[in-house]
């Protein structure tokens, strides 16, 4: 899950003190103009992004809904087989072939039109 | 993650048939307003939300920001001491106390505006 925020060091401090979970990761993720946190939840991550400037899309979100939930990420095993079964499926996508993600991940997005209006990334983490 | 839909037949057929995730629970919550329908990602689920009138929460939801991510979930081991501890963290509740959700588990949302936008809910089980 990936959450907008405006303010990240407040963001942090809600997730890792109040909430309690354990910060895990954190990076400048140029490629998608965001800094990144991550914070381990059971199996899961919760993301948090912060842009790099107004013009990102993060950016942009922020500036017209607010902070608050901006994506669901799926883990897949590949990618590759993943997005070739959805282009069959006839579901539309922002990326049609992966792009470099958070940690060395391959990711790409569907488009919300494609997915009942949730930006749904999915995400084949780096191996070794 | 609890999504918003409008059109839950359509919504059950994106997640069951093309992403495949097994539908695992359908429930008409009334205290909620809300037809739910539960599949299972991992150790997670999705929550699709249908609102059973315009005038529910999920419907206000619906006219206000269209269909989409609405809430995130937590599960808890014990509901009440996870409230004492928020409340002495002085986190903004909307439910003081909890009350009942799906699968006769037990549920409190946080409020937005103390969870940085997110709509946030924490969830203990049914028991045995």
């Amino acid at each position: 899950m990936g959450v907008a925020v405006a303010d990240l060091d407040e963001a942090v401090d809600l997730y890792a003190t109040v909430y309690g979970m354990p910060l895990v990761h954190r990076e400048t993720v140029h490629e998608q103009g965001v800094e990144a946190v991550l914070f381990d939840v059971g199996e899961n991550h919760v993301e948090l992004l912060a842009p790099l400037a107004d013009d990102t899309p993060v950016g942009k979100f922020l500036a017209k809904r607010g902070a608050g939930l901006h994506h669901v990420a799926y883990q897949v095993a590949d990618i590759e087989a993943t997005l070739r079964r959805l282009r069959e499926a006839g579901v539309r996508l922002i990326d049609e072939t992966p792009r470099t993600g958070i940690r060395a991940s391959r990711v790409a997005f569907l488009h919300p039109s494609a997915s009942g209006g949730v930006l749904t990334e999915i995400v084949e983490p780096a191996h070794g």
